[in-house]
C-alpha cells in the first residue's frame, strides 16, 4: 500500500439539544441551545489504525455539555461555549484544539411566570476556537428576515450578451441576515451589533445590496467599539412585481411575486482598519 | 379495458407566493402570502380523455390571485379567500366547488415606514370551501410554539406489560400549536381566539395535554361567541430532564433534553354544544 | 362555564424509528421504518378533567413497536401495522380503534453481507385502520419523481379574461408520486401496483396530467386484481424552456428552468365499479 | 465616520435550477443542475459608494448558465464549471475570481426512451476556483448513506468523570457520506471515486469511525492516480439497541432505534504524500 498522509482533522459530537430553566420567584428564565462540539489533536492514531486511546468519546462531549449547565450555568452563549471548549483542551493531554459552536433559540415571556412563546424570528451564534492561538469567539445572528418596500435602486451596472436585466429606481429590498461578529478580545453583548444591523437595514438608501452590506457592517463597528470585524452573508430574496397589463391592471409596486431561487447571494467582511485576520480561519473545514 | 371509475378528484395552483404593499404616509402596510386553490367540477373529460374543454388552467388561477390582490386588494386572508372561491364558481359553469387555502406570514415594522422584520413566530391561516353548499371558512394558526417549565403532571394513566413510563408530578410541557376555527355563519377576527388559546395553555394547570387541549379549545368558545368549533393539533414535544447523578450531580429540575422523534401527537375538536358538522368534510382529500 | 362538547379526538406516538436487522448466513436484511401510532377511544375524561385512567401512555405506544419487532419480526409494513393496531384495541377496553401508519425506507444492498445503501428515491407507506368497522389496510408508495421529456401536450382549456397560458403541443411532464391503494380485504404485494404507476406514467401519452393520473390508477386495478382503488395526489413539476432569444440562441426543447413554486397540484381516486368508500374515511382529521 | 475597510468580499447567483434534454433516437439523456456562481475582483464602490459599475448582475450569471447550456453543452459538471468561471474572469476586466459550484441530481431511465426517474440517493457536486493561481477543479458526492450491520466496534478510548458510554465489540456503523476530492490538475471521472468509497466502507473491519475515514480516502487515492487529495465529512448516524428486558425479550442485536440528534461527526483530509494544499482555501468564506 502507497502511504498516504493524514491532513486536517476533527471530531467532536454535534447538536446537543439542552434546554436550561432557571427558575425565580419573579419568573423562570429558559435557555433553549443546540450545541456542537469539534476536537482536534493526537488523533492519528485512531485514523491509521483505530486505536482510540487518545479520543474523548463524543458521547462524553455531550454529557459534559448537559453537567457542564447544571453545574456552571450559562451565563451567555459566548461565555458557555468558551467554557466547554476550554475544559476539553486542558483536561485531555491528547486534544490541543477545540472549535464549540452554539444555537441559540429565543422565547419570550408569556406570563412572567412560567410560560414561554418560541421566538422563531432569528437564531443567535456564538462560535469559540480555543487553541495555542488563545481563546477566539465570534458572535452572530442567522435567520433575521428583513425587507424594504423602496428606498433601494440598481442600475449602472456592466451589461454584456447575457444581460437581459432592466434598471431599476425603485424596488423592494429584502434578505435574511447571515451575520457574525469579533472583538478584539473576549466577547461583547451582542444587542447592539444586531440592533445596529437592523437599523442600518432600515435607514440605507441602497444602490446595491453591497453597499447595504457594507453599511450594516460599519454600523455595527461605529456602535460597539470592541468589535473589530463583521461578517456578513446576505441572500437577495427577489420580489419581482407581477406583470398586470395582460388584464387591463397597472400595477404601481403593489403587487410581487416572491421568487424562491435563484437568488443572488452577497457575502463580505467589513474591518476596523488594521484589524488583523484571526489565527482559527485554517478550522474553517 | 374493464371499466374503471373516477372517484373524488380536484386540480389547482398550489403556493402562490403573493406580496402586496400598500403605500401610505404613515408608514406602508405588508401583505405576505402563499395561497393554495383546488377546484372540483366537471373534470371527467380531462381525466378519461384529455379533453380539457372544462379546465381553467391553474396558470390562469395563480394570474387570477395576483390579478385580485390588485383590482379588489386584501382586507383579511378569510375575504381573499372567499372571493377567490367564489369567483372560480361563479365565472366557470364547469367548476362547482372551490377550496383556497392561504398562508399569511407576519411582520413586524421596524422604522414606522418602508422596513419590516419577518416574524417567524406563527402562521396565520385560512381556509374557504365554497360550493353548493354555501361558504364556509376556517380560521387558524399554526407554528405557535408554546412551553410551560411547570404546572403539568401525567400521572395515573392505563399500565400494562409494555409500560415504563415513570409517573410525574412535574413536568415541562410544549408544544407547537395547529389550531382552526369555524364560526357558524362568516368568520371572525382571528386575533381573540389566537390569544385565548395562549392565555388557557398558559393558566391551565395540566394532568395531560389532552386537558391543556381541551381547555384551550373551550377558552375560543367562551372568548370567541361566533366561533363554534375549534380544532387542535398537539405534538407533545418532550423535554426529558438529563440524569446527572454518574457525575456526581442533583438535578433539580434544571437541565433538559429537547428531543426530535419520537414525540405524542395529541389531536382533537372541541365544539359549542349542538354545532353541526360542516359538509365539505367530504372534501378532505 | 358554559358546556361544549369533545368532539372527534386521537392521540398517540407519532414517529417511532425503528431499524430491524435480520442476521443471515446469506447476507443481512435490513427494515427501516417510521412508525406513527394514533388511538381512539374512551378518551373524554382526560380531556376534560386530566383523568387519565383510560389513557395508554404513548410513551408505552413506542415501548410496545420496538418490542413486537422482536417479538413477532416483521414480515410486512403492511402485516407489522396490523398486528400493531389490533393490540391496542384488543387488549385495552379503553381503546375502540386504532390508525397505524408506518413509512418504510428502502436499502439496497451493497456486499451481499452486512453493507447497505439508502435508496432515497421513495418511501413505501402502509396504513391501518382498526375498529368496529374491522381492519382496513391502505398501502402506497411516496416521494417517487417520475419525468417524461415529451408526449405530452396541454391545450384546448378554458381561457377567461385572467388567461395567458399559450397552448403546447411538447412539453416536459415531471411529478412526485404520492399514490395509496386498497383491497377489498387485506392487502395485496405492493410491488405490482408501483410497477403499474410508473409503466403508466411512461407509456400514456398524454393531453393533461389528469389523464395521466387516471391512467396510472387505472393500470394499477388491471394489474393487481385484488385492488378496488387508488388514490393519487401529483404535483405539476413546472419545467419552463428557457427564452434564449435575446442572447441570439434558439432553443429547440432542451434548456428548461425548473421551478419550485408555485405548481400544480391534480388529486384523484381511481375506483373498480361499485367499489365502497370506506369507513374511516371519518378517521381523517 | 470612522475610516473601515472592505475585507474579503464576493456576490453571485446562487441555485439556478438547469434542466437540460439531448434528444436521441436511442433514448433521451437528462441533466438536471443546480448551479451557484461566485464573483470577485474590483467591487469596493459597489460596496462603499453603491456604484455599480463594475457589477456584472446576478440576473446576467443567471442567464449566462442557460445560454452555455445550449451553446456548448455539458460534458460534465466539472467541464461546465470550468467553462463558467473561466467566461467570468475572461470577459470582465472587474472581475479577477470565480467560484461555480454545481449540484447533479442523478435520474434513471425507465424506458430507455423519454421517461426517467429521479434517483435521490445522492448529489453528484464540482467546485471550480478560477483566477490568477489557475483553475482548481473539486469533485464530489453528498448525501450518500452507508449502513453496516456488524464489523464495528469503538473501545479503548479515553474516560474522564463525564464518560458514561460502555464498550462495544459490536455496533451498527451508519454514515451520510459527504465528499470532495481533487487531482493535481484538471479533474478525473468521479466513478471510480464514489466506488471506492462505499467498497472501503464495506470491507473495512472498523474500531472508530476515524478508522474507516481514513480508509475511504485512501481506496480514492488508491483508485484514481490522477487525485491528490480527498476531503470527507462523516456523521455518526446513531442506531442504539433498544433495552427489550423490561418486557422479558432479549435483544441479540436485532431491534434498533435510530436517533436524530445529538449526532458525532467526523471530518478528515487524506492526501497523497507531498500534495500541496490549494491556494483558493482563503475563498472559503
Amino acid at each position: 500500500m502507497p502511504d498516504f498522509e493524514l491532513g486536517p482533522n476533527q471530531y467532536g459530537k454535534a447538536e446537543t439539544r439542552l434546554v436550561r430553566v432557571e427558575r425565580g420567584a419573579d419568573g423562570d428564565r429558559l435557555t433553549d441551545l443546540n450545541v456542537s462540539v469539534a476536537l482536534r489533536g493526537d488523533l492519528a492514531a485512531s485514523h491509521l489504525t483505530g486505536d482510540n486511546a487518545a479520543v474523548l468519546p463524543t458521547d462524553t462531549q455531550k454529557n459534559t455539555v448537559f453537567a457542564f449547565a447544571r453545574e456552571f450555568g450559562i451565563a451567555s452563549i459566548e461565555a458557555f461555549a468558551v467554557r466547554l471548549a476550554e475544559h476539553f483542551v486542558a483536561t485531555q493531554p491528547t486534544i490541543h484544539e477545540a472549535r464549540v459552536r452554539i444555537e441559540q433559540y429565543p422565547w419570550q415571556p408569556v406570563d412572567g411566570r412560567h410560560t414561554f412563546r418560541r421566538d422563531a424570528s432569528e437564531v443567535r451564534t456564538a462560535t469559540v476556537h480555543h487553541g495555542p492561538y488563545g481563546t477566539q469567539v465570534a458572535s452572530g445572528v442567522t435567520g433575521l428576515v428583513l425587507l424594504k418596500t423602496t428606498d433601494s435602486e440598481f442600475h449602472g451596472y456592466l451589461k454584456d450578451r447575457w444581460t437581459t436585466l432592466p434598471e431599476t429606481r425603485d424596488r423592494i429590498l429584502a434578505t435574511s441576515v447571515d451575520a457574525t461578529w469579533r472583538t478584539a478580545a473576549g466577547f461583547a453583548d451582542p444587542g447592539p451589533a444586531r440592533a445596529a444591523l437592523v437599523e442600518a437595514f432600515a435607514d440605507t438608501y441602497s444602490y446595491a445590496l453591497q453597499q447595504t452590506l457594507f453599511a450594516m457592517g460599519s454600523r455595527v463597528l461605529e456602535r460597539c467599539p470592541d468589535v473589530v470585524e463583521v461578517k456578513l452573508s446576505l441572500p437577495n430574496r427577489h420580489h419581482f412585481p407581477v406583470d398586470l397589463q395582460p388584464f387591463g391592471l397597472d400595477n404601481p409596486d403593489e403587487v410581487y411575486f416572491a421568487a424562491d431561487r435563484p437568488y443572488g447571494l452577497i457575502e463580505g467582511v467589513v474591518r476596523r482598519d488594521g484589524a488583523t485576520v484571526p489565527q482559527e480561519v485554517a478550522w474553517t473545514f
